[in-house]
């Protein structure tokens, strides 16, 4: 460090900084080696890159409560930033309490800053840290769970044509509705409920939002005591598999099916029967007697897109009463219809309570947040609060109150219209090409939704399509990932996440390969 | 509704108001029906409950495309507000695309803000809503599960003596260093990670603050796929009781300990052993050979707060190493220690990777945000990371973002060091109190945390005394709760959420109480 100036400019002669204020002395605290830089890219502003930094070399004590800091000139030069930045950032680390400024001497570390509990020095010098190698093998084995690998590759955003699924657009995503919501939600004067460890309850606002806006939109009638928020509807299935696990039945799952909840089922340790499913949806003659929880996705079948009849909606309600079997009705993407088609909830036609609901956020706002609910016998949801309780106490008080803004001010209503009509034109320029390019291939039904699904003729092989076309710049889901037993004729084609202007020329390569493979 | 005014004001005759250039008809589309009042005690502002009385209204079909709303004049009248509110509301709602303003005719709903796939009236007249009778029983019968029941009265803040445990001082939340990050987190200009979904990986910065800041100062060297982010403590027990259900082995616990972890082993499938504790900690003799785990809380022992001595960590990690099993340290309230006595973490004194530890965020920030996160070899990890998307894919990403900065920004350490000496102070005022009126009870020896754990004679009954002080405004935790077997001789006193002035009060309390069962 540079011997201090013994003249300063005449704006700093009358600052109030204690670092302008210093004697000129040659017995100076400030160690040199702590010299300072800005990191290249940060994401935050100039002064909280100096907070940033300045905490940190608190934290890893590479300054100590003997170190005086650089004086805020000093700090300036050395960052190519401003004073100003310099005094506002080390202002805001006195009001954190990190620093202290002494008169006359300049600024330091708050002694009261360091942990009461440590006592680095003799801790870090008491002996090496341990650092096992990193190429030990795990001193214990693990079997490999017998699970569905079903991610898709962390890369994905890379692909010019991603026709997957589970992805929102991101620039659908509402950020400034958000971002006021969260706002409104942290600026109540009264104490805020999402402070608190709350395991009993959920936010009241959240569920009568769902209420009066989901749930009634869906036919379903329920008392709070009747609903149960939870982290997303994959969060749902565990708890329900887990409260079913201690039952020692069998489940019975729609085949092709969601491997979400063929995951969850089996890993709550639950037997899976795979049940067959046509163009009326789930078959319930073909469930098997000794089942006492029946899986299915009657809005949109999970991956072939079908539609439940209203007569298949009967009968395997009815059933249910005879062979004495609980419905698990996973409604995903109840909102995505594009025809004023929107068939009733299973729930909503339930007069014994046998329908177990699960609804999601994750499509209609964004799967980051992770918000689903449940709705069921007050008894069951009583039981799964339990269960929820003891796998994680709740989801983030803070996240569902931003959400029942979100309900209340309207924002909910506005940008569900809003990638309603988008996807419509999606799904209509999806279909177009389809006719156009894939006829050669068999499309299952549907009326709505964020994917097709396609199969192809006998020995037909999907899986090696989506290795030819992923070398293309083309992703799709296969579909032997959605069968219980080895089934390669099919794929599914999410459109949700690829730009409309690509859609017609994804699927053109889709079908040049097709073609090779016929 | 009145007949519109033919004379309206200076002020409105220059005004862009579109209901203020209506012409004066006979022919009013507007419902005299809905008549609008706002709620007598909303959270909201007066626009923003203006918004949510009309999107409400809008989506319980109260209001149609066909209804003309009020007027900005007519509906300030009606709810006694400025014009100006309304004015600002209705522009609010256009600007979401729930209301649409047509030139010299006033605001009405957007048709579009009608969903695409709703035909409400329809559906509506279609049937009856189904209600299952609310005592209705539950079709199928679920076995109580054998968990134990630990939730604190839904009205615990009413009571003035709240000696209860997992609560934190709401006075001590840093609400504004929260806002703070909150606003930042929201704010940044390149694509948020917290829209997505995200299961394979977490938060870059929040693990690497986690490194930085919490594990360095445990002694502890991770790399970043040694590390796994999850919605509390709780839920990182549950992960690992999962993995661990399916080697059908047997999982010792401390008796008495943390009924959390007891909770989360039971209800994934695992047998339970107890293990004895003495005055060093877990004795690692009794601890059955067929264990491939345990379970320890060495810092401060859940619940009686005795600190595992040096030699007893050696000897249990030399157990482990002999007897083949897994550790998991639960490190709770590792931060909480007030005489520069830090006891070093089971894992950094770990040379063969056998410990899973596990860390918190609900005793230093909040229990409502529900972060925690485990550390263990990579293979660990790694399965973990599969168990806990196939449970709920991944924490809140926003959440995370948001704790990241309140670490990066030095709002955590100050907001530590702030808790640190209030606990300090509160602990020592508990532990005189303790020593004047509770001098008949044996105390465990303590250096830390937030809580006292007390154990009368032989016959005293902890639960008899729980009963008694509570029809006084006290609240205890009783100590069965913790045995495996049947004893009542204990109690534990939680100090966090009682003011420091009423700390010696409600200790004489008891003290009363106590004599009257000696």
């Amino acid at each position: 460090m540079a011997a201090r100036h013994t003249t300063a400019g005449a704006d700093e002669q009358h600052s109030a900084h204690p670092d302008l204020a210093a004697p000129v002395t040659g017995a100076l605290h400030f160690v040199t080696a702590t010299f300072f830089t800005l990191p290249s890219n940060s994401d935050l502003g100039l002064r909280d890159q100096i907070c940033e930094m300045v905490s940190s070399a608190i934290t890893t004590e590479a300054l100590s409560p003997d170190n005086r800091l650089p004086s805020c000139r000093e700090l300036a030069d050395q960052l190519g930033v401003s004073r100003n930045t310099v005094f506002e950032a080390y202002n805001r680390l006195i009001d954190l309490g990190l620093l202290v400024s002494r008169d006359r001497s300049g600024y330091f570390v708050n002694p009261i800053a360091m942990s009461l509990s440590q006592t680095p020095t003799a801790q870090k010098t008491a002996e090496d840290p341990v650092t096992p190698a990193a190429s030990t093998p795990s001193p214990v084995h693990f079997d490999a769970l017998d699970l569905i690998p079903v991610e898709n590759p962390l890369n994905w955003t890379s692909y010019p044509y991603p026709f997957i699924y589970n992805q929102i657009d991101p620039n659908l995503f509402p950020v400034d509705s958000w971002r006021e919501c969260t706002r409104l939600a942290l600026g109540r004067t009264q104490m805020p409920a999402w402070r608190d460890d709350s395991v009993e309850s959920d936010s009241t606002q959240l569920t009568q939002q769902l209420r009066q806006r989901l749930l009634s939109s869906r036919g379903i009638y329920a008392d709070e005591d009747q609903i149960l928020i939870t982290l997303g509807a994959q969060n749902a299935l565990f708890i329900i598999g887990t409260m079913f696990s201690h039952k020692n039945t069998s489940i019975a799952i729609e085949d092709p099916g969601f491997f979400g909840a063929r995951n969850a089922f089996q890993l709550t340790g639950n037997k899976l029967v795979g049940v067959p499913i046509d163009a009326e949806g789930i078959v319930p003659g073909a469930i098997p007697p000794e089942c006492q929880l029946v899986f299915t996705t009657p809005g949109h079948q999970f991956p072939t897109m079908v539609t439940m009849s209203e007569a298949r909606r009967k009968e395997l309600l009815d059933a249910a009463d005879t062979n004495d079997f609980i419905i698990i009705e996973d409604d995903y993407e109840a909102e995505m219809n594009y025809f004023n088609s929107r068939s009733q909830s299973l729930r909503s036609l339930d007069t014994n309570d046998r329908v177990i609901y699960v609804g999601s956020l994750s499509k209609t706002i964004s799967p980051g947040i992770r918000l689903g609910f449940m709705v069921a016998h007050r008894d069951i949801i009583q039981q799964a609060r339990v269960v929820r309780g003891v796998m994680m106490r709740h989801p983030p008080t803070i996240v569902q109150e931003v959400v029942a803004l979100f309900f209340r001010l309207g924002h909910y209503d506005s940008h569900l219209r809003n990638i309603e009509r988008r996807y419509k034109k999606r799904w209509l320029a999806m279909q177009e090409a389809i006719t156009r390019h894939l006829g050669m291939l068999e499309q299952s039904r549907t009326i709505g939704g964020t994917s097709f699904w396609l199969t192809g003729k006998e020995g037909f092989d999907a899986t090696e399509l989506g290795e030819r076309v992923r070398e293309r710049g083309v992703l799709i889901d296969v579909g032997e990932n959605f069968y219980l037993n080895v089934n390669r004729r099919s794929f599914r084609l999410g459109f949700a996440f690829v730009p409309i202007k690509k859609l017609e020329e994804g699927i053109r390569i889709i079908a040049e390969e097709v073609k090779k493979l016929y």
